[in-house]
């Protein structure tokens, strides 16, 4: 019988390589030549060798010399316990140039994050921990997903499922993400608001192991202040969704006024947010923990993590790309999916 | 001739008292009594002596005898150079319950706002530090402002002033403020977000005394991303802007990424962002300098800053509010006096 790689000691972890001119090559090698990331999960990156390996060269840096076609992976490479690659040779490296994101880094991106999905669908790996892609290069290769989350959910066929932004400071789920301003309120339901609330603490009480605090964002300045501002969406939309979550037995505070959500003392006693829009947890997240935020979607049936930064173009290629959020992603995958395996089917 | 408390050495900064019922009376007794506020500014709480006395003698906290009639202030006490209360008496006493905001407070805490007005358009005193109001007191008493700022405005006649939030971690202007969160795309013009970024160059270059870096946000995600999210708000409404004011040479960066704006790197290079909407610039305040940001507007003919936080009833009269946020109010108010004495005229 092939191992679980989910109920192993040390989880497999797919980390795909993001967007081959961004800054995902350089911190897939930094993670990959990590020993503590490599003792808390069997790393496996999805990308490609050529481009690793000139990567390596041209920082001087180590490079793993591990690596499986897709059909050695399968046969053989899953049931290793050795950290290495998974060659996806659709780029075409005649090109290439390291730093200019085009329809050719798109298009392989997509490849890599399409085959580790493939892989965790197979039970082959536990999770995936996202490198850096470039939304316009997708788009270039004909690509219309404006983000992995979408990506994931739409392969994984999740029925409900939300963003979530996870660090240290705070934790920040979302009831809407790439849309634009005024298409919220039009797109917000109290039925999306309770989902969203559910798939927080769910994942909360897993991570945390209790029943977590639970802080629900309003939409207009002062959370409306009684109608005061606004057309009374936190009435319509939150309250009846905070409502049905406390009988549930969920611990909600809210609607709470957006700005005096995040300050010091409320985060001390709140396990994550529910925001309703993406700028509402991204910049708080942004602004207190920049470089130790990890995205991760919620509900899907395999964990996903993500660094929370873009393909760098500007620094990328030069050695000077700082890893810390692709760790933090591999840190939350591997927690997670050992959390998945001791309590069950993920949220 | 009479002296201009603007130009002497320490300008006369006034200070409402804010709703009796709240906070405001046990703060402004613990400015009276600070020796470094003294020492920048000549203090005169317009306010309740009744109120005072009683707060005072309820925390055990010393009580500055000198007060005056509005009459005797405008005779002799705008001449003296002592600090103290010039009494207000518009509260009904016998109906007055601490720590209780009602018609009664809502209404004498107007009335303490519109002396400070009057006694700023004679010219009797340099700028007013506002304590916290009470906007359903206010309602209930049948006075339909949202916040000072629009008080202020009003009563000025003001045509174009801005909020500004300004604390040492980072300064944020408004080109809207306590409108719905629907509204913002519906009201924002290009006119306006000019106007907003000339009136913050203003401020930042008299208190900075250089020539500022000014962030202007984006309205939707990621700033649009190139019209992929939203209906091209960047495009239509802050670019024009942006192109303007550098035409003017003013140093304008944007408009950016409202989550990326405000991430550490950014907040050490830039003076002051400019928000399109009350949450955008509000959140980061909050979040990273809660006791610290004080809430002025710009714009107006006279100086006018205020505390960042409301009245505070479940703790007031108990002798535990902290005066940080008054204090640094009342600072700025007197910078910002000796500045547009020096340099002529608010902008």
């Amino acid at each position: 019988m092939a191992p679980n790689p989910a109920s192993s000691d040390r989880p497999t972890i797919a980390l795909t390589m993001g967007d081959p001119a961004g800054v995902g090559p350089e911190i897939c090698l930094l993670a990959l030549a990590n020993a503590e990331l490599n003792q808390a999960c069997r790393l496996v990156v999805f990308g490609d060798i050529r481009i690793l390996e000139r990567c390596a060269q041209k920082l001087q840096r180590p490079y793993p010399v591990k690596h499986w076609s897709v059909d050695e992976w399968q046969s053989a490479g899953r049931h290793s316990a050795e950290s290495g690659i998974v060659h996806l040779p659709i780029l075409d490296e005649a090109t290439f140039v390291p730093a200019t994101c085009d329809a050719n880094t798109g298009r392989a991106s997509f490849a890599y994050i399409e085959a580790a999905i493939e892989a965790a669908q197979r039970g082959e790996i536990a999770g995936v921990a996202t490198g850096p892609i470039s939304k316009e290069a997708l788009h270039l290769a004909g690509i219309e997903f404006p983000g992995h989350t979408e990506i994931f959910a739409e392969r994984t066929n999740a029925a409900k499922w939300c963003m979530m932004q996870f660090a240290p400071e705070l934790v920040c789920t979302f009831a809407t993400v790439h849309i634009g301003y005024a298409d919220v309120p039009k797109q917000l339901t109290s039925e999306r608001v309770l989902d969203v609330i559910r798939l927080t603490d769910a994942a909360m009480r897993r991570l945390k192991s209790r029943n977590p605090t639970i802080v629900v964002c309003g939409l207009n300045p002062h959370a409306g202040e009684n109608g005061l501002f606004g057309n009374r969406e936190e009435e319509h939309l939150v309250v009846p969704a905070i409502e049905a979550a406390r009988a549930e037995g969920l611990n909600i505070v809210g609607p709470l006024p957006a700005d005096t959500a995040f300050i010091p003392q409320r985060r001390q006693t709140t396990d994550a947010f529910v925001c309703l829009y993406h700028d509402q947890g991204h910049i708080p997240i942004k602004a207190l923990a920049f470089d130790s935020a990890v995205n991760t979607t919620l509900g899907l049936p395999i964990v996903r993590t993500s660094v929370d930064h873009g393909t760098a173009c500007d620094i990328a290629w030069q050695g000077i790309a700082r890893p810390d959020s692709l760790f933090a992603a591999i840190r939350l995958a591997a927690r997670l999916s050992r959390r998945q395996d001791e309590n069950g089917a993920n949220p």
